[in-house]
């Protein structure tokens, strides 16, 4: 089993993988409302009605795993973005590997705190990793998701442990 | 000038203008993710890519108004949905007027804290009103909502005060 320390989450460390939703990584900031608001324009890109789905906005409440994070699965949704949003300031860990045929050794991790992530569709990625508490994500993502959901798992020898 | 005091925001005082995004408004909660995560489903409802559009993720940083609250003027996106998530545990504020026709005497005021909204398609509604703070909102919205926005205008005796 291999050992991997997440990295920093930069928009420029993560493009292969998504978007970073944060006022940090916006490219266009809009003032908007007669002066009373900054629109931090187009953190992310939505593609979430292919095949007739509709996006749906959910929350997901995360509970963080027992003991040492060990990656042995991941998953991609082919049809769809999805995006992470922490409804708290607390860390969580964002595990993936690019799109296309799943390669283990090009499993990433990054610590984010404050930031959401937005998967390009078919990006591999661990379900969400909250640590410390449990922890409210905003989800933006399609509906019927079960019909676009592959999974990818590790064999006991490539297992990942992420710290 | 009348004086609104606001209301509470519960999914059914709001169902004619939107959706609350709220754990406590959940319809369907399920367990995913090996029992790690609960996924408070489908809160709201994304209605983004009308003639073309498409959805996208920004935050919006909203400035207290000075002074009392008052209302001169509303907007509506007739082509898409519009939802606006607290990232901060402060209040605000929601103004709303139903779709249609636009009657300034149908105006009402939410006060909102820890939760978000959706408006539906054509919902009146007041920019976002921060309280207390500067205060940052994740907003899930339409590319090129310059070409979907209809202003409505108070006369200057239908001018409203929130409080």
């Amino acid at each position: 089993m291999r050992r991997i320390t997440p990295e920093a989450l930069t928009p420029e460390a993560f493009a292969a993988f998504g978007e970073v939703i944060s006022v940090d990584a916006a490219r266009e900031v809009r003032t908007i409302n007669a002066g009373h608001t900054q629109r931090f324009h187009a953190l992310a890109g939505l593609a979430l009605t292919a095949d007739g789905g509709r996006g749906i906005v959910s929350v997901f409440r995360s509970t963080p795993l027992p003991g040492p994070l060990v990656i042995r699965e991941l998953e991609r949704h082919p049809l769809s973005t999805q995006a992470f949003v922490p409804l708290s300031m607390r860390p969580y860990v964002v595990v993936v590997a690019p799109p296309g045929d799943f390669d283990a050794t090009r499993i990433r991790a990054f610590r984010a705190q404050g930031q959401g992530v937005n998967f390009h569709a078919g990006t591999w990625h661990h379900f969400n990793l909250a640590l410390g508490e449990v922890s409210d994500f905003l989800v933006i993502d399609r509906e019927a998701d079960d019909v676009n959901c592959d999974v990818a798992t590790l064999a006991e020898a490539d297992w990942i442990e992420i710290g």
